[in-house]
C-alpha cells in the first residue's frame, strides 16, 4: 500500500471525550506502531477500525461521537483493537421524556447570491432534468411499456433535442396487494407523488391495464395533479384530465395496437417538454435528499460531515434539503428532537419513529437489523456507531418538518423524511418528496444511480475514489489524510452540487447506471 | 356486437343444484330475453354476470359450483340480476375438523407415448429453453449488470446460437432488509431456487457487490448446486466452487474492469451452455405451473376447466404440475384436504393458509382483499365465487405434495404450491420450485410473460382472444359458444404445451414481453 508507507501513523477521534478512535491509513497499522500521542498499537487494527485511546476496564463505556456505542464485554487495554465482539450494544433509547426543542443553535447567516440553471415548472417548483415519466399503475403494463419506451427512444427522442430521457416508473404494486389494508397508502401516495416530480414538468401520462386495483383514478385523483397546466389538460382524452392509456380498452386489436398508442401519447408530452429551457434561479430551489449506503468508519469522520456542513449551507441558502433512513437515526433521536424547530416537529419525528419500532417488532426484529457484513468489515461495531455517523449527514440547523413515507416535501429547510435505509426505497421515497438532487455516500462503494434525479456520490475513502474513479464523482477521503477539511469538501460538494443541478452529469448518468424504484410497501399482498 | 346478435341466448350453470347461471352471450342480454329453458330476463345482465335460474328468498343460499357464494341480502326474483350488492358473503372455512383424504378419485389410466424435445440437464431435470441465468445477490450490482448484458447479447450471443438468451434476475431484496427476520427463509431460498431452474443448465454465475447482507455463500451454500457438473466447477474462480464477480473486489480499477469481468465470466458458461442439445423426453419431464390472473366469470366456466382437464392429463403421463395462489382456494380448504393423497399432505396444506391467515391478519385484512376491480366488472361478486372458478384448475388427481412459498419441487403429480395470488410473485416462486413450463389464463387480459419460462396464455372468453389475436396463445372461450368442449381445448392445450415445450414460442417469447421478478418477502425493511 504505497500510500500508507509514505504516511505518519494516524488516528481519528471525533470528540475530546472519546476513548476510542479509528485508524486513518490505507491497509491498517501494524502492532508496535507507535502514534504522534505516544499510544502503541498492541496489535493490528485494520483501516477504519477502532484503537483503545486508553483502558477500557470490563463494563465500560466505549465512547465515539462522544456517545456510549457498547460496553466493554472484557478488559480492553490501550492500544488494543476494539472489534464488534468486544462491545455489548446499549439498548435502544425509549421514546419517551425526550428533550423537545431544547438545543436551537443560533441561526447562520443567509447564503445568498448562489443559482443555478435549473426548469420552471407552472407549480413553481424546478427540475434539474427534463424527462418524459410513463406512470404505470401495475407491474402488469410493463413490459408492453418497456417496448413502447424503446420505440419512443429510437424513434421520438432525437426529434426533441431538449428532452433529456424517457423513464417508465416501473414497480411491482398495483394488484395482486391489500390495497384496503391501513398501510397501504405508503406505496400508493408514492406512486402518485414520483409522478409530480419536478423532473417531469407536470407531464404525466399513465398506462393502466383496466382490471387492476390500483386505478388511475385511486392513483392520481382529480385535484392531485396541480402541476398540470391548462394547455396539458386540454390535450388529454380523459374528462378528469388524467391521460390514460388502458391497455384492455376495447378499441385496442392486438398488441401494436397498445404500442402505438402509448408511443402517440407519448409524443404528445415531448413536444410540449421540448419547449422547456433551462433559465438562472436561486440555490432555493434545489431539494436535496442525502443518503449513505455501504457504510463504513470513515463514513461518519469523512464523507457525512462534509455532507453536514454542505446541508448548513444549503439550509442557509434557502433550499430544501432531506434526509432520512429510521434504523440509522433511532438510535439518535435525543439529538434529533432536540434539534426539532418546535414541539410539533418533534412530536412528529417520535412518531415516525414509534411507527417503525412496532412495524421492526410484527417481523420479530429491531433496529439491529440494519448493520451489514459489509459495515461490520468496515469498523462500524453496531447500530449505534453506524447512526452517530449518519446523523451529522443533517448537520446543524434546527429541523423544521417531518414527512411520513411517501409524502410530498411542502416547505424549505431541514427535513427529517422517515424512510426504511434501504438504498433504492429511500431514494424512492425521496422521489416521491420531491427531490431534485441526490447526495449519496458510500465507505465501500456501490455503482447506485436513479432515472429520474441526477445522483451525487461521495466516497468516504480516497482508495476508493482512486479505484472506483469512474464511478465516484466527489473524493472526501481527503478529509482522513488532512489534505482537505471538512469545511473543504463542503465546498467543493456545494459547487457540484449547483453544477450538476445547472446539467453537468454525474458519473452515474454517464453510463446510464441507475436502480430499480423499489416501493415501501409494509402492507401484505393477497 | 355482431357475435352475440348471431347466436341464441345461452347461460351457463355449472352444477345441477346451482340456482344462479352466468350470460354467455357477447355484450351481455337485455331484459326480455327468453331463454331455452322458459327463464326471462327482468333486467339487462352484462355477459359473464350471473341470473337467478328460481326465485331466492332474502337469507337464502345462492350457489354456484355447488357451494353457497353468498346470502341473498334481499328477496331476489327468477331472472334477475345477482350483482355483489345483493350478495353476503359467507364466512371463511375455519382450519378445524377439516375432511382428511376422504375423497380419494380412481386412479385414471397412464397416458404412455407423450414426450418433447427438453434439454436434460447433468441432475436429470430437463430444461424447455437453453438461458444463461446471471444471479444478482443485491440490488447494488443491478445497473452494472444491466449494462454487462447489453454487452453480451450484442457481442457473445451471436457466437453461441444454441443458447436462446440472456437473463439478469434482477430483484429488489439482499440488503436493506431484515435478513435474520424468521420470515426472511422464503425470499433466500427463492433467490436460490431460481438460480437452479432446469432452464439455466446448472451454469449458475453470480454477481455481488461485496458488503451486502446476502452475502453469496449465505445465498447459495456449498452442496445447495446439486446442478453444477464437474466441469462447471472445475472453471470457477472460487474454492468453493461458486463462480462470483464481486464489484467491490480491491482488483477492479473502474466500472468497465467490472463490465468485463462480468462478460469473461459469462463467456465460459455460454460456451458449456451452447453444447447442450434438445433431446426426446417423455412428457413426464414437464414441470407446469398454472396460474390465472385478470380472471372474470368465465374463468371458472371455460379456460380455467380446460386447464384442469389438461392438470389430469399431466399426471397421468406422469408429469409435475403445481396450482398456486392461497387467497383463491381459501374457500375450498375441505374440497382440498379431502383431494388430499394423505393426512400428511392436508396437513401440510392447512399450516400453509393457516400461516397466510396469520400474515393477512397481521396486515388488518382478510381473504377478501384478493378480488379487483376487474374480477367484479367481469361477473365475480367475491372471493368465495372466484376461489371456486380457480380450484378448478387443479383438476380431479389427489394432491400428493405441498411446497411452502420458494421450495423447490421434489416430487412428480400433482402439488400444491402455496403462494400469494399477485401474478409476478406467484410465477416467481412457481419458478423457483423448478417449473419449466408455464400456463396462465385470463378473462379481463394481461400481457405477462417470464423471462426464463415459456408462458402459455389462455383467454377464457373468445372476444379477448380475438382482440388480443397476437397476445393469447390458446382461446378457452370456444367452450361457452359450444364450438368446443372443455375435453377438446385440454387435448389442444396439452399439445401446446407439448409443442412450447420442445422450443415453439409463445406470444410473450415472440414479442419478448416478461415481467419483473417479483420477490414474497414478508418480513420487514430496515
Amino acid at each position: 500500500m504505497p500510500h500508507s508507507a509514505t504516511r505518519a501513523p494516524l488516528y481519528i477521534a471525533m470528540h475530546e471525550r472519546d476513548n476510542v478512535a479509528i485508524v486513518a491509513n490505507d491497509g491498517g497499522l501494524p502492532a508496535g506502531t507507535v502514534f504522534a500521542s505516544g499510544l502503541t498499537l498492541r496489535e493490528h487494527v485494520p483501516q477504519g477500525h477502532k484503537v483503545a485511546l486508553a483502558d477500557l476496564p470490563a463494563g465500560s463505556a466505549v465512547r465515539r461521537y462522544d456517545v456510549a456505542i457498547g460496553y466493554a464485554l472484557q478488559d480492553i487495554l490501550a492500544g488494543s483493537w476494539v472489534h464488534e465482539r468486544l462491545l455489548q450494544m446499549p439498548a435502544a433509547r425509549g421514546l419517551d421524556h425526550l428533550p423537545i426543542a431544547t438545543a436551537q443553535p443560533a441561526p447562520q447567516p443567509p447564503l445568498n447570491g448562489y443559482t443555478f440553471e435549473g426548469y420552471r415548472n407552472p407549480d413553481g417548483s424546478v427540475g434539474t432534468r427534463n424527462i418524459l415519466a410513463i406512470t404505470q399503475t401495475v407491474q402488469c403494463v410493463a413490459g408492453v411499456t418497456n417496448f413502447a419506451v424503446q420505440r419512443i427512444k429510437a424513434e421520438l427522442l432525437p426529434k426533441y433535442p431538449h428532452v433529456d430521457d424517457v423513464a417508465a416508473l416501473e414497480h411491482t404494486y398495483g394488484c395482486g396487494v391489500a390495497i384496503d389494508a391501513p398501510d397501504a397508502i405508503i406505496p400508493i401516495r408514492t406512486l402518485r407523488n414520483i409522478s409530480l416530480n419536478p423532473n417531469f414538468g407536470g407531464e404525466v401520462m399513465v398506462v393502466s391495464l383496466g382490471c387492476e386495483k390500483l386505478q388511475p383514478e385511486r392513483l392520481l385523483p382529480p385535484g392531485s395533479i396541480a402541476l398540470i397546466d391548462e394547455r396539458s389538460a386540454a390535450a388529454t382524452d380523459s374528462a378528469a384530465g388524467l391521460d390514460v392509456v388502458c391497455l384492455q380498452d376495447a378499441a385496442h386489436m392486438g398488441f401494436m395496437s397498445m404500442v402505438d398508442a402509448i408511443v402517440r401519447q407519448a409524443e404528445a408530452h415531448l413536444q410540449r417538454l421540448n419547449t422547456r429551457r433551462r433559465e438562472t434561479v436561486p440555490a432555493s430551489e434545489l431539494v436535496v435528499g442525502v443518503q449513505c449506503g455501504g457504510s463504513d468508519a470513515f463514513s461518519g469522520v469523512t464523507a457525512n460531515p462534509a455532507v453536514g456542513f454542505c446541508t448548513d449551507l444549503l439550509v442557509r441558502a434557502g433550499a430544501s434539503v432531506m434526509f432520512s433512513e429510521v434504523t440509522e437515526v433511532r438510535d439518535g433521536i435525543d439529538q434529533l428532537t432536540a434539534r426539532a424547530a418546535t414541539p410539533e416537529v418533534a412530536e412528529a419525528m417520535v412518531r415516525e419513529m414509534a411507527w417503525y419500532d412496532a412495524y421492526l417488532h410484527k417481523g420479530q426484529v429491531d433496529r439491529s437489523a440494519n448493520t451489514t457484513p459489509g459495515n461490520k468489515k468496515g469498523g462500524l461495531s453496531n447500530i449505534v456507531e453506524k447512526a452517530m455517523g449518519s446523523i451529522v449527514k443533517s448537520g446543524s440547523a434546527p429541523i423544521t418538518g417531518v414527512l411520513a413515507p411517501g409524502e410530498k416535501l411542502a416547505r424549505k429547510g431541514l427535513t427529517y423524511a422517515a424512510t426504511p435505509a434501504s438504498d433504492f426505497i429511500c431514494g424512492t421515497l425521496q422521489l416521491a418528496a420531491g427531490m431534485n438532487l441526490h447526495v449519496f455516500t458510500t465507505g465501500r462503494g456501490t455503482p447506485y444511480g436513479l432515472a429520474a434525479v441526477p445522483v451525487i456520490k461521495v466516497a468516504t475513502r480516497s482508495d476508493l475514489a482512486r479505484r472506483w474513479h469512474d464511478l465516484m464523482d466527489v473524493d472526501a477521503g481527503t478529509i482522513a489524510t488532512g489534505q482537505q477539511t471538512i469545511e473543504q469538501v463542503g465546498w467543493e460538494l456545494f459547487h457540484r452540487m449547483l453544477d450538476v443541478a445547472s446539467g453537468k452529469k454525474t458519473w452515474a448518468e454517464h453510463w446510464k447506471l441507475h436502480n430499480a424504484l423499489v416501493l415501501f410497501n409494509p402492507a401484505p399482498v393477497t
